[in-house]
């Protein structure tokens, strides 16, 4: 029987898939496993697969083949529609950008994020400053070919990579309605727990007790241990692929909340991708729909669950059984107050609700300006800091809580930080509609008893795949268009009337 | 300027070192880190990767430029023409096998592991014997294909592929010269044995306490944790490349010498590894010189080194520093006689020195006749029971310390065994030439001290890669031909005059 042009590209995105998961468990022991002498040998196995995956997006054969099978495509279900799409876009922002200009891309990124370190160590951005002109000027390169290929502007092509669908349109609506409300709002709230600092924590907790700490919420949220693992990396991850997802954490000794808080961010990327269609698991249209979706999912998990009083209530007693807390500040309240501190902070990772949002509206209007040529690499700084000032009042001390405390820039990802903002305000989107279809959700996770939550995102999520854009999921899933509605709606109601 | 048909190999062997690479990681991953849940996932995983190796050796490109490299091969230097010379090894060894019969074995094979651990259990041969009866059959398709494109009689086919140019001549001489003598010696040192019992040891030791224990033995060694690592799996390996090599053992709290011995047997492979000669690393020529070589150098650390008096004495201290063993059961002579207690056991792996060629004769002689059709799978119990009451004097009670002690046939390999034997006799005529190149080494043991050791093992054998045949390399670095008077000198000398 004749394999028809479909069926053969759903065997290539197999093999790609199958690539792919190679790639994701390749990374995932390099900053888990790996001895650090490995480093060069992991690179080179490492770009030899992605080269392996390039060619197999860009080469004739599958061009023709996708040619052919759209010619056909009356006769495929709305999946197979959905998943040839995604087999073209995959191809389409492959072919875009030549193999010579990623390979320069990533070698211009392993001597920047070099750079980057060490001038963040000697407080000392000249250091830093012709890598950044560098990956300015590949990146400018990349937007222009992505652009045209995909008939965008070229900032636009550049988010399209990261959460198909969505540009500079919806950010900056969303900016315009969030940005001054936001600045309020945090005035407010300082001002509302001004008389009520919650009481301080001490104490040393070990790894081993922390982690069984993790563990023990890990499994309540239903996270597959037999399909996945939880370990310890410099920054926390997830990788892997549906089937065997590995996701890390990292432990401060001196504060039990920010390991598990990490630990709950990769859990809603990991559940994210534990949900997507079996069937598709290994197709295109079986992914997660990119990283404005998976940021809502772990900051869902993260901050609107994490940090809830309903989850506070519920984790308390853990943390007396593993870390044998005792005293007034590990009562619930004090828990949930201390984590809903509004703190103006100026680092972004460990920013509040309020102001993160701010954060990531200032890294939107400088990249722009850089790849647009309206701001230069030397005066970053100056820009950075006076943004600072302006939306939250104070300075940065150095570069590293400055310009310099983020990687991005030095990896060459412009037009990812969007996918951050749009996570934020599609987790509270989902959160409100969520409330609307379970009412009873809080006491459930009060409970710690989080089949609900989990039934509901993966019905209205998770399931969906890659099989709609990001707004049309989204629309779908919390029955409002995308907006920032129900994000002011959210904070305002958690941080001034509860 | 053009680059040359050998130099377009080597590129297309740098990817095909990378690809091999990350399947030795997959490979490693799977037995020490992955849930289980994720062993279909692994699988698709591993086979995408394996088809894709075999394409790039079977490609017509690469047939097309082996033959333009070899018309030209008077340009290259002699690392170069014994690369070319490994490459088309490789290339003939790949395209004698069609891909249908290599999908053919390997999912027979898995099929065949399963219902061989459930024979062991239930102790029911008939359970087994259709799937080894389906291996035999299939791995006699292999052998014919191998021997026509190689020019050899079949089963000298399969023992070329792990150890290129020896043969059936070569352990036919070796047998020869050494059962009848093992079975003589086995009398003579257990009469010697049988007034001086060592006294037994007992007690409980955590594997913490082991493994830092096999750590400073390692360190000592001078295995590289900053390119390697030690872990914990079923069965001791040996995974990785040179630059990432990844060992393991498995920890017997009753029995801390268990564990120790594994990991060295796995960082005699490792230290191997490490030695190829690192300009050659990701091309043919810079691995190791296949499975006797591999074997001899883990049995040199085991066996000759790890059961021998020096090393004894030098392991004594530390084995009181981790795991505060005392009494005269500890001290060095009662350990080292512990160590060389001759034991007739029916397992291979369990083995002693003496017996072990004995129990490799009985597998080689056995698989010969399976697949020459002269022994029907239905017989090899009875035949194999027979075998080991000649030998040892002594029948197995059950299946697991008879014929299905050992996973090779299940996983189809054939030819394999004689790996084993090669091994011990290259591993003694190695000691024999490294003693008379460096009086003294005994005492270098003694302290604790490898340095001349390691180095005159990377000069004579690690260091040339697998530039030299198996046997022209075992007379160059020993002065004598491929032979058992060293493994016979060694066992007298050790077992009956020291």
């Amino acid at each position: 029987m004749a394999v028809s042009p479909y069926q053969q590209l759903e065997q290539e995105w197999r093999r790609l898939h199958a690539f792919r998961g190679a790639l994701s468990l390749l990374r995932w022991d390099a900053a888990v496993m790996m001895p650090r002498g490995a480093a060069d040998v992991r690179g080179e196995q490492l770009a030899a697969l992605e080269t392996e995956c390039h060619a197999v997006l860009t080469s004739p054969k599958t061009t023709r083949l996708l040619e052919r099978a759209r010619a056909n495509s009356q006769s495929l279900d709305d999946w197979q529609q959905a998943n040839l799409r995604e087999m073209q876009r995959q191809r389409d922002h492959a072919i875009a950008i030549p193999a010579t200009l990623i390979g320069r891309l990533a070698k211009a990124a392993a001597r920047a994020e070099a750079a980057w370190a060490e001038a963040r160590a000697d407080n000392d951005f000249a250091r830093f400053a012709p890598h950044l002109e560098e990956q300015v000027a590949l990146v400018r390169d990349k937007a222009a070919l992505l652009g045209q290929a995909l008939n965008l502007p070229p900032y636009d092509a550049l988010m399209d990579e990261y959460s198909p669908g969505t540009g500079t349109a919806d950010l900056d609506a969303l900016i315009k309605a969030l940005a001054r409300r936001l600045q309020s709002l945090i005035r407010e709230v300082e001002a509302a727990q001004a008389a009520d600092t919650p009481p301080p924590v001490s104490g040393k907790y070990t790894v081993a007790r922390q982690r069984a700490l993790v563990v023990d919420v890990m499994k309540a949220l239903g996270f597959p241990f037999d399909r996945g693992r939880l370990d310890e990396s410099l920054h926390p991850f997830t990788e892997g692929v549906a089937g065997d997802i590995r996701v890390t954490t990292r432990y401060d000794q001196a504060d039990p909340m920010a390991g598990l808080l990490g630990a709950l961010h990769e859990c809603g990327h990991a559940m994210y991708d534990f949900g997507v269609p079996p069937a598709w698991r290994d197709q295109p249209v079986g992914r997660d729909r990119g990283m404005a979706l998976e940021e809502s999912q772990s900051l869902l998990l993260e901050m609107v669950i994490g940090r809830g009083r309903a989850f506070a209530q519920w984790l308390q007693p853990l943390l007396v059984k593993h870390l044998a807390v005792t005293g007034p500040e590990w009562e619930a309240e004090a828990l949930y107050r201390r984590l809903t501190r509004a703190r103006r902070g100026l680092i972004r990772v460990e920013s509040d609700e309020l102001s993160y949002p701010l954060h990531i509206q200032q890294r939107y209007e400088i990249e722009k300006k850089l790849l647009a040529g309206q701001l230069a690499v030397k005066d970053l700084p100056a820009v950075w800091d006076a943004g600072m000032e302006q939306r939250f009042g104070r300075r940065p001390a150095n570069l590293t809580e400055g310009c310099l405390q983020d990687v991005h820039w030095a990896l060459g990802l412009f037009g990812y930080f969007p996918s951050y903002l749009l996570g934020v305000v599609i987790a509270a989107q989902l959160w409100e509609g969520l409330r609307a279809a379970q009412p009873g959700i809080d006491e459930d996770i009060a409970r710690g008893e989080f089949t609900r939550l989990f039934d509901w995102l993966r019905t209205e999520v998770h399931g969906w795949g890659a099989k709609l854009p990001v707004k049309e999921l989204v629309q779908q899933a919390s029955g409002q268009p995308l907006g920032a509605g129900a994000l002011l709606r959210y904070l305002g109601h958690k941080y001034l009337e509860s």
